[in-house]
């Protein structure tokens, strides 16, 4: 049963690689295609496309109506992460050159921009009654994810930033560009208003279930599996769920002094000072308090799926949980 | 008339401004909506909205329907001259600081990126049976401009460019979004196809009309009336439809020693020089050519006009076309 759905899965992420190869009907002028060519052809999970089918045939749909949509949010996706690129000073993303390093800055801002539009007129291919409704549910999403980074930045040189205000920030960042995923496959799927409620809430559970866990393994990951060292995000200063936990907790000075160093020095360098780090973690039980968020957001999510009706779509759901954390495959 | 005419764009035009000063309904990330308020409430002179009501009206449609669309289309134009001036490396826009110069790149990326997906939100508030439709054309005008734009980038560096090939880059970068806001203005009032039709060709040859007249005026204007010295363009090297014209038909060595340097050194630094190229552009008829241009593209432009039905719409849009021309007003 898992393996059909994983087989699912793998038959829907080719149907999106290949539409993605071949989504643009030209080649010119080469500073736009030829670095959406490049980006869009590099990999990935495919992950929204995929929710967005799940979430269409959860409610009685045929997939085969959503492939265009399918592919307009991955375009989406990718917009965001050529833009974010920019700003993160990124050299690589998947292991590949980004956009604004192989070519340069103004060609990484355009081909993103007309990528968005290109992802517009991808969605627009879609034949469905309620049309405005999914390209309504397909900007909030963009506007959602820019509201997003738009509070990472100022995170970034905040002096306090409280777990809560850092959920609110990874909702928009993350879970909304999910919600609008599962809100688009229902919405093909001419979902009742209820089904679209429930797949809404799976979908922003899950991204924050996902995010949270993103930070997590950053600290816990066996680095062999990880496939990179640990400790990142400390190493970069970055402002996670865990960091911002242990700051909320902390009750020792000298303990309380390691972490601000962390955001003063903007990042820490030493792998002594990592381990430092992980022991104020355990010490205050931010790896179980994180551990507890991940499983209450993922048990919330998977709530929300019993209310749909059909089990098969709703097992698949289910499945696409546990492969989005990293449980299945 | 003519008066009414300009009474009526003055009308149109303070109820767009009204409505830009009051389109968001937040204001936090401050990163996003600060720099958007700024820009949308610093002028301009309102072209592409009104162009969209007028074309609206001038098929039957009644202008209030057409309100969103008209507000959309100048936040999507304000959208794209936040991105060209990070690009250019422009400081100053309207006699105002450029976002990227006020604020930072990362809130000019950023925040022009917000724009777009707001300005779609703002279209989408359009009640029409059309909306596919519309919002397609929307997006084609954002594809073309984004082309445009790449064209533009990609000529800068090119060493040949012939007068066609910025014809091409000028319709995509100028002309486009102009029919794009005329297809949209016709289609929410339920134009035939014709009449669609007439409409597009209008706003594309009074787009091109206009963009050359740009060009011809950086040399031939009064200084006094035009607000700053003449022979910008040419000080910046930039390519334009003059110098492109005058490369292809220049026979003399000297002549063209002195038009390819400035390509060669990038720019134009005395007003003699200036004053040279002026004469050459003189000599070769390269002025009355760009004369004959214009005059060619609105003649076309309004003839397209004569094949609609509604008297008062087809005057509107020849007063339109005068006053973009600056020959009205």
């Amino acid at each position: 049963m898992i393996k059909d759905y994983k087989d699912k899965y793998t038959g829907y992420k080719e149907i999106i690689d290949d539409k993605l190869n071949n989504v643009f009907e030209k080649n010119v002028p080469a500073e736009i295609y030829e670095p959406l060519i490049y980006i869009l052809s590099g990999g990935g999970k495919r992950i929204r496309p995929v929710l967005l089918l799940f979430s269409c045939e959860a409610v009685g749909g045929n997939y085969m109506d959503a492939i265009y949509a399918a592919v307009s949010v991955e375009m989406l996706h990718n917009f965001t992460l050529i833009h974010d690129d920019i700003m993160d000073n990124a050299d690589k993303r998947r292991g590949k050159e980004t956009i604004h390093k192989k070519w340069n800055r103004d060609v990484a801002i355009l081909s993103g921009d007309a990528l968005l539009g290109l992802a517009y007129n991808t969605l627009l291919k879609t034949k469905s009654e309620n049309i405005q409704q999914i390209t309504q549910a397909f900007t909030e999403g963009i506007i959602e994810v820019c509201e997003g980074q738009g509070f990472d930045k100022e995170f970034e040189v905040k002096g306090n930033v409280s777990p809560e205000e850092y959920l609110m920030m990874i909702n928009k960042k993350t879970s909304q560009l999910l919600v609008s995923c599962a809100k688009i496959g229902a919405l093909i799927g001419n979902a009742d208003a209820n089904s679209i409620k429930y797949l809404v809430n799976y979908a922003e559970h899950i991204g924050l279930a996902f995010q949270i866990q993103d930070d997590l393994l950053d600290i816990t990951a066996d680095e062999k599996k990880f496939g990179k060292k640990i400790g990142g995000d400390l190493r970069e200063g970055k402002k996670t769920y865990l960091l911002l936990k242990a700051l909320d907790v902390v009750d020792v000075k000298r303990d309380k002094i390691i972490l601000e160093s962390i955001l003063a020095n903007k990042g820490l360098k030493d792998d002594e000072d990592i381990f430092k780090v992980k022991e104020i973690y355990k010490r205050y039980d931010v790896i179980d308090s994180a551990l507890n968020e991940i499983e209450r957001y993922t048990v919330k999510a998977n709530e929300y799926l019993n209310e749909l009706k059909n089990k098969e779509g709703r097992d698949s759901l289910i499945w696409f949980s546990d492969m989005l954390l990293s449980r299945s495959t």
